[in-house]
């Protein structure tokens, strides 16, 4: 715990695995490239998880659950999909002591078994939509692995849904991108641009890729979710057809949509500071702590029973709180674990102010310290909270926007990615070549385009062609 | 969905995957062994998880995710429990199109790996006690299955917990015993027997088994969750020593606990009739169920704007309530559908209903048709669906009651579980051969030894040596 840790600054990859660990997250697992997901971290993965899963639910969205194992056979129907994800795939070949006819594939993702599955679900136009989606683990595999943001087995929610018409399914893509905004900005606090990925960046099988992609504080882009327009590329492949109302035989249409506990990482990266995570209050496993002071045993019964009542009246209120009543550590030593474990907003109280009825509450984003009554620490701790939740994500969106650059020439991308990293926006010809120029020699991709087509206002960075989209460059995770 | 059920008394079995089938639960999937859990079936296990997951955070446990690989030199370090789950084990011998330096195992259980890390955990008796829980996927090798009951794959949560004593240990395992009679009994309305396992029923590496038995419709046991008391048997294979706070170094003590979507069919098979499932209102995906009646589209207009007020009432409410507005099924269609799916409450509304301001209801569980005033039926629901659940579970307790018999002589025992089945209940010695007997000429197992030994009253049945358990014989799933 008080090992410290490496500034964000000088060493972020040793600060990002440090604080992680010594949170209480995740650590590596016994099998190469696997992790265990701590309490700490899963705890951030479920309240992640009940802010999309209640949106799910709300926009008609229901789950169900696919199986791990996919033939070869099965997967192998998408040409584009199969190839795109073949070299990742990990593979079960024996069960119950004995070869198996057929090698199985471990899920990379199901959209094989779930279309599959469809081709016999969907008849008539009557069966349509579908709109399905699974919480489970995936499996690719994965050399260099580093917790929660690459490792061979993730956990994730895969929606996969059906419909008639072309319309329908590009709504319920941007539907699903809206909603992934939603909880990364509101719930999650870290700011996002939502829009189109470049040809060369789509979701093997999809016709259009929209990612949601926030900057974390070393300047890198991570891409935090992904809805993908599918077009009939998986209805073609597994021969799902339906009637039309009018009585015609046509392929459905489909979309799918991502998001990891990779995001439990992008949350840690997208605010943590020196001293450690700061969580926000909407998904913190505990969003306030309260550390009793004493040094006598009279002291701590007074205090202890102090800490309970405004505990008890916190639970009360549906506010997660704790008191730190460990004997064996001193204040100083809990202040600065629980500054590293971002919970949100603390509370000291010591003989003194018990006395004068008030705690010293102290706010994980600003610093703030202030003297708060008891009555108030209980009443007032939702708005606090919301308080905190504001302040980090106007935190993040100021950081976000300092470190985005409008650039005309290949120069200043080449030269700002180096010196300075962020974001960088320039005029795009819309041509990969173009692209994978600027990638190879930068580093930086195009992390998004915007929605609706915008005119760059110039010419291609790299050709000089007039150009078509306004495009964001950034090295990303 | 039309296409009526067998009758249960004349085959279970096919009743069973009938219903399971047309209420849209499960099916098969493409890979062996392997099954989907469609969006009704799931709905189902959601609603339990959640009953459960409540009671695990209320007792103090937290969730955390270990990876579902686990190399086969992890696995081997408890002989009996590798030797138990050898020959259902699942391997992966390739990752990334190449062969593996070491074959990995997906777990058919996750004693292994967590007592692994255990052991990195655990140093002193202030890290003491561990209570963590997992909700994920298994896998367990199978040839013959059947959907929810006996598939490769499943979903379950499983608890695995360490402390300091034995003490401690032990009342855990029985206290998440506890919480599975709770959730069996009062959330799915089916009642257990709590209990002992006999030594040749407990799970690989435990020192005492604690399961919960339900009967089904045929009479047959089904073991609805188990509790585990490990003693110090995977500390000791894991090497998991902590410093007592007298200074010694001793092994911990271990539980594990676990229920799967084993009891999605346990519920389907405790309470269905020949017109198909009976759900608990308590877990039920849909709680009640509207179907409007009309012939003209004025009719439909009328009765769909009460229909939907009397739905926003019940949903602002929290009760879980369609409206059935389909137009291209009649509304006796309709009823039969809905009493297939089990739903607890349907709601009748025609334009006679309309002008009278009430509804027709039809009870699930008693078939009891009332008329109720519009109003009422808004605000009497949650009392309704109450005594619904209460039927349901007296019905199931009368049921299992009348099917559950002494016997003193083997004689009894023999021709009563071929010609009745049900629970047969006997003095027994507690020799294991004479169990082996009974269970070679019967196919009745010893289901559940009560939680504390009791006098049976009378020589064993087998041996005819003095009765020291009190045991429950059945033919199980």
């Amino acid at each position: 715990m008080s090992k410290g840790l490496p500034k964000q600054s000088e060493d972020f990859p040793g600060w990002y695995q440090e604080v992680v660990k010594q949170a209480g997250m995740a650590e590596h697992g016994s099998a190469r490239g696997s992790q265990v997901i701590k309490p700490y971290g899963y705890a951030l993965w479920e309240n992640m998880q009940r802010a999309l899963d209640d949106r799910f639910k709300a926009t008609g969205h229901e789950n169900l659950m696919f199986p791990l194992l996919i033939p070869y056979s099965v997967l192998a129907r998408e040409e584009e999909h199969l190839e795109g994800f073949s070299a990742e795939v990990w593979t079960v070949t024996q069960g119950g002591g004995k070869e198996l006819e057929e090698p199985l594939a471990i899920r990379p993702t199901s959209e094989a078994t779930i279309w599959s599955a469809y081709s016999n679900w969907i008849q008539s136009y009557r069966d349509l939509p579908l709109l399905y989606n699974q919480w489970c683990n995936v499996m690719r595999y994965e050399l260099r692995t580093r917790l929660f943001l690459r490792t061979s087995e993730f956990l994730w929610q895969e929606g996969h849904t059906a419909h008639a018409t072309r319309d329908e399914a590009w709504e319920e893509a941007l539907q699903m991108l809206e909603i992934y905004r939603e909880v990364a900005e509101d719930i999650l606090c870290v700011p996002v641009l939502a829009g189109r990925k470049s040809e060369a960046q789509r979701f093997p099988g999809a016709d259009e890729t929209f990612p949601i992609e926030g900057m974390m504080r070393d300047k890198r882009a991570l891409q935090c979710g992904t809805s993908h327009f599918l077009g009939q590329n998986f209805s073609k492949a597994y021969d799902v057809k339906f009637l039309t109302d009018q009585g015609e035989q046509e392929y459905a249409w489909g979309t799918s949509w991502g998001w990891s506990t990779r995001m439990v990482g992008g949350t840690v990266m997208a605010h943590g500071d020196d001293k450690g995570l700061r969580l926000p209050p909407a998904v913190a496993p505990t969003q306030a702590v309260i550390v009793p002071i004493y040094k006598t045993d009279d002291e701590r019964t007074r205090v202890l029973e102090v800490a309970t009542k405004i505990k008890d009246g916190l639970v009360g209120n549906g506010v997660r709180v704790k008191v730190d009543d460990r004997d064996q550590h001193r204040p100083g030593f809990k202040f600065a674990e629980w500054e590293l474990k971002g919970v949100p907003v603390r509370m000291e109280l010591g003989p003194r102010d018990v006395e004068a009825d008030h705690v010293v509450m102290v706010d994980r984003v600003t610093g703030e310290k202030r003297t708060v009554a008891t009555d108030s620490a209980i009443a007032d701790m939702a708005s606090v909270l919301n308080a905190v939740q504001k302040a980090l994500r106007d935190d993040a969106t100021a950081f976000r926007d300092a470190n985005t650059h409008e650039a005309a020439t290949f120069d200043e991308v080449r030269e700002g990615v180096a010196a300075e990293g962020g974001f960088w926006i320039t005029p795009w010809c819309g041509d990969a070549q173009c692209e994978e120029k600027v990638s190879a020699e930068t580093s930086a991709s195009i992390r998004v385009l915007p929605l609706e087509r915008e005119d760059p206002g110039g010419p291609c960075l790299v050709c000089g062609n007039p150009g078509t989209e306004r495009a964001t460059w950034a090295k990303a995770y």
